[in-house]
């Protein structure tokens, strides 16, 4: 079924406000969660509200807080997130980082004991609206084995970059897993064999059984040196944030413990090279209109898909699930206490 | 045939101080030439010696210079490397970062107008002896396509990674590429055929041919995402070193032009989460250990492989092609003006 974006923000704010989550807070999130489904990554969308609004009646995630956030150095912010909700404290963060980048011209907020942010998309294109290189990078639950390896190890530890130009920035927004463990669900879901390569069962061997696959662990994408980007922001992230490293991540997909995992956000300012912002969007342009392998599929840029999904969303709303849909609404007739007992 | 460090370093030094290079900067460079090879990756070492000098009797390099820096923000640094040593810049613009990060908690250099830099590890390894995180990346030549594409758009664009630990550190350094264009010659000069999906030709035809491959185009590595990274360090690097795009860089495979690719180096303090350095270590260990695909191949962390190879070489000697060798020698022996006429 579809739903439009004013519809599915009433539903998602009105169930935040109603489990004690100011209206502003819940706008944040709400947002968040919806422009996942915009831009066609329902992994990130509103399938993850029903367990946020579970942690928050448990007492895991505080829907009032933005965290505490103190400069540790001149360029560097120190954030305890207090549980709070992930977008909360991150455009939290993001609003001291802005002041501090004009001068610094370089600034990172290091998040610890934050709850899930989300599509890292949305943060890094808030950086470029000011005109800075926006980097963001999050730290998870170990689902990914080792390059050679057979045990899940590393967090799924994406990375986003987001590099203004004279247009649209461009927009990278990648995990560093071949797949999302979603898309393991999604696949078991539909008993459908997965690829191979993608995946190890519990007891590290190569799987195509997706249901196998969910009680296992994940490839790393691009071999060695995908593992080696991954195995990086999840040392950076924990370095940086002092949050927990995989083996011992909890709360991101669980109704059941507080959320150790840390999250990265670094500003840059461009330099003042002249007509840099223009030099950059033709160079986007030029490698578009280059030749393609295929003739019916173009070269794009990193979010030239999520922007085009998205503008069709928005004139004609999205796709949802419609059981989603339905559980959704009961959430907002059953009391917080009825709900979702601890 | 084997030769050790300090022969070839004093090699280097003689060639490099035979064409007006000063002494400190003749050992910066032939430093980094070496440390290729000891590591195992020839492709960033001697080998690409002999044009350098080339390009120093060409006035396309100057030996001499450490380049112009200033801080156009509290904790940017903006270089003008004069056409100086990739390694004599790059360290000087470490220097300042050093003293900057004390207090700033992050620093960047954005350097322009430098030569070619060599192995990227060198230089976060050095960031991480401080204590702080390291990153570094560069621009290059166009040589890679699009995912999805035919044709060179991108350079080869490595990023390398470097966090401390109570040991070694983590130090990933990788090209955003598939395979080094100096492997697709190596498997031209040997006629080998080239592994499927790794290049394509002057057409943009996928092909087996190293010789074809080299007029052509190599892949990014990791589908999508691999091209989506390599897409954003060519903008991050164009962007804060004011640098040329890939399509326009020239300089650092020829001694035709003065090289006008970019780097971005970044330092970042640690946090001071207790035991973090011991917690690093620990994990890496556990990663380490856990078991393997291959009962014969352990898991691995990115830079153990070149560490042990260091570590041998520093015992043994280094494999080097008997050539290159001779070719060096030679190169001593001839005077700046009769070997290399413009």
């Amino acid at each position: 079924m579809k739903v439009t974006r004013d519809e599915a923000l009433a539903l998602s704010m009105g169930l935040l406000e109603g489990r004690d989550t100011p209206a502003k807070c819940a706008l944040l999130q709400s947002d968040i969660l919806v422009e996942a489904e915009l831009r066609g990554h329902p992994s990130h969308g509103l399938q993850r509200l029903p367990r946020l609004l579970t942690r928050i009646e448990r007492g895991l995630t505080d829907p009032r807080t933005e965290g505490m956030a103190s400069w540790r150095s001149d360029a560097a912010l120190e954030v305890d997130g207090m549980n709070g909700l992930g977008p909360v404290i991150a455009f939290a963060a993001l609003r001291h980082l802005e002041t501090r980048v004009a001068t610094s011209g370089v600034a990172l907020a290091a998040i610890r004991n934050s709850n899930h942010l989300g599509m890292l998309a949305c943060y890094v294109e808030q950086i470029a609206s000011w005109g800075c290189i926006g980097i963001a990078m999050s730290s998870s639950e170990a689902l990914v084995h080792p390059h050679g390896g057979t045990r899940a190890m590393l967090g799924t530890n994406p990375i986003a970059i987001a590099v203004p130009t004279a247009e649209r920035p461009m927009v990278l927004d990648l995990a560093t897993s071949t797949v999302s463990m979603g898309k393991i669900h999604h696949y078991a879901a539909n008993g459908m064999p997965l690829p191979s390569g993608w995946a190890r069962d519990a007891a590290g061997r190569p799987t195509s059984s997706a249901a196998a696959a969910k009680q296992g662990s994940i490839a790393p994408f691009g071999g060695a040196k995908g593992y080696g980007l991954g195995l990086a922001v999840e040392l950076v992230v924990a370095a940086l944030a002092g949050s927990e490293l995989a083996p011992n991540v909890r709360g991101t997909l669980d109704a059941e413990f507080v959320c150790n995992k840390g999250d990265v956000l670094i500003a840059i300012h461009l330099g003042h090279a002249p007509d840099l912002a223009a030099k950059l969007s033709a160079y986007l342009e030029l490698i578009r209109r280059s030749p393609p392998a295929d003739p019916e599929q173009p070269v794009s840029i990193p979010g030239d898909g999520a922007a085009l999904r998205r503008a069709i969303a928005l004139e004609q709303g999205f796709e949802i699930e419609p059981q989603l849909w339905r559980d959704l609404h009961a959430l907002s007739r059953t009391s917080v206490f009825e709900g979702h007992s601890a």
